[in-house]
């Protein structure tokens, strides 16, 4: 079967609606990635060397990818994932790749397939849908291109008009990494870290106690000492800001604030640090700790994202054998109102703070997000995140949240993405979805056309620069 | 840049869809407007004045638009909202106006966008889209139609076709405007009270004891007399009835009902009048006066509206300097099955006994309103309510209850608004998206076209004229 | 009115990508029937008589018509439902159509609407909607036609091209129906039993009691003896699956599931038995059993199905008067991720275990639902159901889980009826439907046709029989 690239992928089928889409999009399309928030590697880009194969590129560490497949029977080690337990020898790339062509069907009308035909076609010339007959010539074909020079990291960085990519990084870490490529005269991209505190935060964490003992080190301070470890975390978030960083990640399962004295605080603290903390108490003192999150945002100026809603590793025999990150991670409901309430009536209007609220509970777009950007000042919402990242997905949500909110409470696209190479398909998607919701407006009486060519630039351009302090 | 008004607005982009929706379009657009619920003023057209200027009239009592003016970092005072507590000066109307034009392309896909532009193309003839270029000019050309003999509020009534006006009202209102403009013989339209309890119900609200202490010396009885109470609450109803009203409201953060013995209820009433219930008790008190609600509603044929699922005053500090209403009420998950249980059980299949449910929780449409409504007789599906009165939102309600519940369990269009100007800008848009989907339905081979008029005027005629008496 | 009956009724209007659908549904319409879970009673295949009349075929035994009817003001009696109590005499059954014809306009939009509209043309070859004046015409019409060879049972079961279809029967069930209906030369449709054993596994159900002493009884063992119960139970099961059952249905109100020790179950049943359980403790043994039940399914092969969420018999009058399935069951909020997890971490990745998970809580499919089954090995999305088993439900449906699970986590069609002659009715809409939905993704160029076509066919074809294990 062959493999196409529609020019007109994701437009509205009307053809005035089209037609009207088309002009959007072109007036973007090239427009530089701004890629706020995402996984990739900085170190990748520091060594530069060529990517090893077809499965470890695309494949093995993608767990969107490894889940569906380990769903249809084919187990994890079969796909290359690393096996921590030793138990059974994982496949070779190859064998990987063979597993994942014979299963592409599997793909279909799902995100990642979207994402894949865009890279195979666009990156790779390929023409013809991955099958078993052809996974080996597939192989071979990517391979090939994997050893030319354009396709090193930073070719690609340049090639995909890359202008900046933040990173996401461990609050100890020395960030020498970010420094190194800073200071390469070759490299003229900006990398830039990303706070992400959420194992010194959560005392549920099982690093936690080894985190905070590790941070108090360094600090010089006693691992109990309550005033000791929030200093330590604000003169982590100082270098991180010294070294580019505009923003710090929080993950958290509801985003619950609360707002407890020093003592209470300091008390909690004292009985974390030997995890003495019941489910409740560690509950509490995680919610009292973004909201001194969002203090140290006022203070410091890092850009708050908050990204909750995921129960993690849902399947325990699963995460023992092959750790975190391998596909089991699922959302549940999640509360905004409540839950965001102490944060947002004490730091919710001061205009230099920026919160960043995402979801993977869409019910919450159009019934709490919505309604909370459309008032708070320092509220912005999130792009379709994760299992939302998808065409169907973004038009639902620009659906339920533009209404009450209109355009400019959004934060514009964040690829979220450890896949470097479906960096340029997840923006050209945000970017091809964005000008079709704008020409059903138009197209509907609802919006002029200049005006939507101004917002289908602001999103993609103004908007991220403004949400982000770029 | 222009600012066109689309003949064919909100219609379905496929052509032959928007032909049948034209057609269907073409034969309500033009019926009388039926508002059996609102928050206009009946002082408004007893006085009949001159509307003040722009600002007043248009921008800065509407919280829709002050909030996300607001939101964008356009503090309250610079849009006139009244500051309570005196703390800063309030812009000049002009200077409020100037601050809405050079903002409006944030309202780019709202429903205030959409009936701002209907009004402005529709009502001013304005032509081009507003900014900081041209606010002044604007303003002006506003403001001496504003003048016009043909823009007083009794003129305006009868251009806009209103056949029915309810306002709402606090239960010891005297209803003498009402009565004044009922016996106008300059004035024959109909202008209608509506009951609303909530703070004479719910001990939560900061006004309760007052209103009770109010309603008791009303009624001669002590204030922790519950027969009193109750007794109050059934003449105050019945005075509503004699003055031409033909509904009650109720604003509840959950619609629990509790089914207590008038011992309990009295116990509770008791300490309530004192301020001594907890929070559970303030709601179980509350549930039990709903209930008792539908059955005065039961015995004096006023049809009962519920509005669940918001929770009021988000953001304390601007409570305190800017009181309610100012744009920070946010919505709730909502629950109906369990909670709605006792009153349905009761008096559920009543016929004459009306029950509206609306919903700010558009997960609650085919999940438990739809489901509840195409079984009890007595209940009807409200119009989709505030966040949820936009296109999009309003195709979504139809798409998730008409499956279960069919046409004739919702209750026609309600514009729930205190800005008189957007009533016909509301109606024609609940008009064009109601023959929009009932188009799509004809050309998807689902509705004859026959019975798709029959059904688009049913809509905005006998359904209303039934489902609130008439 | 006439009544048309449109060959591309629910094809998307576009014209390009209706005749891409067009060219879908042609390679599916034709396919046989499989019906793997309904509830058809086998003993009207067994005896093959002729159906009675158009009332009690098509009107008073089908809950999704009577209650809309029931709403609008039409008593169940008044519609032939029998009433338990005896208070009045139930309608005759040219009477209740005589009802249901004068309100056929209630059906507009619904589901239910659509399949008499493919019911009348399709079968009856009726050619004008219902009405108060041809309702006798049309129930004499209906009744000639009742009385023809080809109308019996058994030739419409060859005429619908049924392969298999599945019934619903209590665990004591002897089968015998099955039986005979299998040793019968002259049918050679295949009629299999499904195992349904919630009144014997939820202690809040009334018949928990007497249904555990009978099948106590039937295993000669004490009803107190906990290892006795489970061991019956696993018997029965025995006895389905050597009578062709390849499936075991479960009704939940929650999909709790919880692991306990075989103590702490005996001792939890063993006042179970004695009607001494908190609903607490009922609900936690009702999710022990459910989790018991997956293991039987483990060690039996029999695929699992839940179906969850739905608050049964809501009005307490209705269900004193007329019993169960009287149209008042109403959907709750239901969660899967947390209440799953003890059955999922436990078989979820077993290969030969299959359990089909059903919601109609439709929040669920894009959070919850699509998310596990697109890791757990064992997790088949059930699909849309009850309420959600409509035309817009539908693609709602396929677009909330296709983009995260793809097409091959999902079960493929479920009728789910005890309306015998809405069958192939309710698979053309699924067909159609799902050829409307793949014909946008080619027109959207985010699939290719040949792809698309081995989609559909495998919906209805290979999907089935392998989550089915047919």
């Amino acid at each position: 079967m062959e493999l196409n690239s529609d020019p007109d992928r994701l437009f509205p089928v009307d053809p005035r609606t089209r037609e009207i889409a088309r002009g959007l999009y072109a007036s973007v399309a090239e427009l530089p990635i701004i890629s706020p928030h995402g996984h990739v590697d900085p170190r990748m880009l520091l060594d530069d060397e060529p990517f090893p194969n077809p499965a470890d590129l695309l494949l093995r560490y993608d767990h969107y990818v490894t889940r569906l497949l380990h769903a249809s029977g084919i187990h994890l080690n079969e796909l290359g994932v690393p096996d921590r337990s030793g138990a059974a020898p994982t496949a070779e790339p190859r064998e990987a790749w063979r597993n994942f062509c014979a299963n592409w069907h599997l793909f279909a009308g799902t995100a990642s397939g979207y994402w894949f035909r865009h890279e195979f076609t666009e990156l790779f010339g390929i023409t013809e849908q991955p099958d078993a007959s052809n996974a080996d010539r597939l192989y071979d074909m990517i391979s090939e291109v994997l050893k030319l020079p354009s396709f090193r990291p930073r070719a690609l960085f340049a090639d995909f008009g890359i202008e900046v990519l933040a990173t996401t990084d461990d609050p100890l870490d020395d960030l020498a990494a970010h420094d190194a490529l800073a200071a390469d005269p070759l490299f003229t991209g900006r990398v830039t870290p990303t706070f992400r505190p959420d194992a010194y935060l959560n005392p549920a964490s099982p690093a936690f106690i080894s985190n905070i003992e590790r941070l108090a080190a360094w600090n010089g301070t006693a691992a109990d000492d309550y005033a000791g470890y929030v200093s330590a975390l604000e003169q982590r978030r100082r270098h991180f800001v010294e070294h580019g960083a505009f923003s710090a990640d929080h993950g958290v399962l509801q985003p619950l604030t609360v707002d407890l004295d020093r003592d209470e605080a300091a008390s909690l603290y004292a009985r974390a640090v030997r995890g003495k903390l019941s489910d409740a108490e560690a509950a509490v003192f995680q919610g009292h700790m973004l909201l001194e999150s969002a203090r140290m945002s006022v203070e410091d100026g890092l850009v708050m994202t908050v990204h909750p809603g995921v129960a993690r590793n849902h399947s325990t025999p699963t995460f023992e054998r092959f750790g975190p990150d391998t596909g089991h991670d699922v959302p549940v409901r999640t509360e905004y109102v409540e839950n965001l309430r102490p944060l947002l009536q004490r730091y919710g209007n001061i205009p230099d703070f920026h919160l960043v609220l995402f979801s993977v509970d869409e019910t919450s777009y159009s019934r709490e997000i919505a309604p909370l950007a459309g008032f708070y000042q320092s509220l912005y919402i999130g792009a379709p995140w994760w299992f939302l990242d998808a065409p169907d997905a973004v038009q639902r949500f620009r659906s339920a949240v533009t209404e009450t909110a209109g355009f400019y409470r959004s934060s514009g696209f964040i690829d979220d993405t450890r896949a470097f190479l479906s960096i340029p398909a997840r923006h050209d998607m945000a970017r091809r979805l964005d000008s079709a919701f704008l020409a059903r407006l138009v197209a509907e009486g609802r919006l002029d056309e200049p005006m939507a060519q101004k917002i289908a630039i602001d999103l993609v351009d103004s908007l991220p620069r403004k949400v982000f302090k770029l």
